[in-house]
């Protein structure tokens, strides 16, 4: 049966389910079609499935005319369930957020789980790639699966494999960053190194689904501190009158032992600000505390804040306070050239200028409409960038660096910037040469943090 | 005049004076006899003025003859200040260790200003590279300049220049690791890179002496807060049963974002565990904390007492205690292949053993007798390794990874060893592919952490 299996992944016969189709599970799914293999992707989003299904797409990164090509070939997109049964291998690409009190929330996992298990039958390969604590494919996954009379690692397998998913990354995608797995046996293990080995182009197998758990997090949250551990020297710095970016690239000239991070106004995204907190959930089971990963929290939650005190500050030079100032809000999608905007630092910043009795706009090359959150909506479109518009703005508060803003120009016009980016920070060999020539005063009379 | 002294630099005429002949300003003194300069060493300590003009060396990894050849050349080393009148460079290369209030004891910096402030005079640059707080040139060593009728950056230049030293480093040596330079003026840069750039490949000029300050700074509270982060996770994933070696290298096969930093026993040297306190003081005279540098030093700090647990307990499971336990420590040098033993975790646990009630013996290739100590003395020297001394200790504590050691005849023949890095949990593909045909049990009987 093991080689069966096997073999089917090796010559392509396979058929393939992957459950949740968003910024991880929809790339992954396409790699399948594109590698030859029939594939299957389950969503219970209706309109997702019904755009897939119509060639359409709804990821800025992924174009229409790719999922048309997997459409036409070996790709469905489904929220029928019962089409499980079909598939040999189920992946499993749902959310893992946080609860309103920074506990996991694996509903996400939970229900898909529930859904599939009616399901599931013999021969089938089971991998969970969203981000958790570890643990959570031998409690939360493990029993529910064997509650169906099917025994793992000799009817059905069981992996761990975590997306390590960066979009808008020009280098890395699916295909050639190096795919973790941990196997619940040994067989298991074998069977998902097949299940990815033919479609990406590194495996690489661990111990344990504990491990590969454990990786996924180490990852997210040696990011989440290290941003955390910059932002907060940022605040020394500038209280020092130091410039962070010039002292950042002069460090990394560092041959070792050093590895550039940069600050910010916040940490936005699925993964960052929210996935650390899963250990931190589970160390404390274990009566462990993860003391770096609240501190981190902490620090990269009150960026907003910090970025709200220094526009105040700047405006009040200009004897201008925030209530009924004009603000403009530079990028709402979490990070350069994307548009997600989960988590998304300009987002917050928008609510509390709000609070504060701003008129803010916004522009995001990325994100024309402004989306519906959860907690608060807002009736807002990206605002065209003309110099009269430009000019209009009390403040213009940089948060999301996109390639596609033209800074020049917004420098130009621009009454007063806070630049929580850097862009005009961050020093080229020449003005290192500027600015001694005139005598280390700033360049820019318009720019403040 | 700034002419003058730049083409000295040029054609190799200057004379250089370095302050501080330790692992710093030796080999930056031979850096310079060896690029053809004539070049004075000023110590205090008599011992070491007499040990290099005998062409002997007190630093492992510098050679005597290395020593002996600059010597006959152009290098001499004196305890007399006043020579500080015929160099045209002064470069102080002092310690700056903490007081124990964790406060900056700046005294080694303030009295070598002092020493040489009688002697200085016009055209000669002055240059620090010892590590410390931002302003520290400008606020402590300037106004002592300039007390003696000279004006910086007419009569006289000051530059802050940090050290990066990393002795046996096997790539980066001072000649090829970048040298960072910050100017109190625009001509006191301009001759400082002169100083440095006809001996050292490449320089990395910054606009002040306050950026150079942070630079150093920054590169080490990056070290400091990645491996007290790690020390965190080490005891999370230790409690989980995971293996944080094998999550560290799977997590370094991402091929962005994540940087590996390894656990162990403590911080120890005198750069990382002493340098960041040094912006936290400054810091708080702004009015600002520096929570990550706080908890680096908290988490890390604490490691030698956890090494202590760890060891307690697994001499439990054969029931025996800590109290006339046989303990050897291997290696009490702060890292492996150098023979400096300042702040090292090893001397520190073996302070918390012999409190214990232990009989504790160290080994050491690098350090064959116990070094003096400000705080406390043991009269000790190194062990030889031979399989009937191996087996004799109840338990062995694996504190420095020096190459050295013969980790296969200390496996064979130790009862109980205590691995605080990683030596035998370094997994090699091998490795796990061993241990997934083992059904995932542990290799290594003997082995704990």
């Amino acid at each position: 049966m093991i080689k069966n299996l096997i073999s089917k992944f090796n010559n392509k016969s396979a058929k393939i389910g992957v459950i949740g189709l968003g910024y991880v599970g929809l790339p992954l799914a396409l790699c399948y079609s594109e590698a030859g293999f029939e594939v299957i992707g389950f969503d219970i989003d209706k309109i997702k499935v019904k755009k897939l299904n119509h060639g359409e797409s709804y990821i800025e990164n992924i174009s229409c005319s790719r999922i048309k090509r997997s459409i036409k070939s070996s790709f469905k997109a489904t929220n029928n369930f019962s089409d499980i049964k079909f598939v040999d291998a189920i992946i499993i690409c749902v959310p893992t957020p946080l609860k309103k009190n920074q506990k996991p929330n694996l509903n996400f996992v939970i229900k898909t789980t529930n859904l599939i298990v009616p399901h599931l039958r013999k021969e089938q390969i089971i991998s969970l790639e969203s981000t958790t604590y570890p643990g959570t494919t031998e409690e939360v996954i493990l029993p529910r699966i064997e509650s169906n009379n099917l025994k793992v690692g000799r009817d059905i397998f069981l992996v761990y494999s975590p997306e390590r998913e960066d979009p808008s990354n020009p280098h890395f995608h699916t295909v050639n960053i190096p795919k973790i797995i941990g196997g619940h046996t040994k067989n298991c293990l074998l069977i998902g190194k097949s299940l990815y080995g033919n479609v990406i182009n590194k495996i690489i197998p661990v111990s344990s689904t504990k491990v590969a758990e454990m990786t996924k997090l180490l990852e997210n949250i040696h990011r989440a501190v290290n941003i955390g551990l910059v932002n907060e020297i940022k605040i020394v710095a500038d209280k020092m009158g130091i410039n962070i970016y010039e002292v950042i690239k002069a460090a990394s000239t560092k041959p070792f032992g050093f590895t550039p991070y940069f600050p910010g106004p916040g940490l936005g995204g699925h993964c960052i600000p929210i996935d650390p907190f899963y250990l931190t959930w589970k160390a404390r089971q274990y009566g462990v505390d993860t003391d770096f990963i609240k501190l981190a929290g902490k620090v990269n939650s009150k960026m907003p804040n910090w970025v709200l005190k220094k526009t105040i500050k700047a405006l009040a030079k200009e004897k201008k306070s925030l209530k009924k100032a004009k603000i403009l809000v530079l990028g709402i999608a979490y990070k350069r050239n994307v548009d997600d905007t989960r988590e998304s630092p300009g987002i917050e910043i928008i609510r509390l200028l709000k609070k504060k009795g701003s008129i803010v706009h916004y522009s995001d090359p990325h994100v024309p409409i402004f989306p519906e959150k959860r907690d608060y909506k807002f009736n807002l479109r990206s605002i065209d960038l003309t110099p009269k518009k430009i000019r209009s703005y009390d403040a213009i508060l940089l948060i999301t660096d996109h390639k596609k803003f033209d800074y020049k120009k917004i420098k130009y016009y621009g009454k007063l910037i806070v630049d929580t980016r850097g862009i005009y920070k961050k020093v080229s060999d020449n003005i290192v040469l500027a600015w001694l020539k005139i005598n280390m005063t700033f360049l820019y009379h318009n720019i403040v943090i």
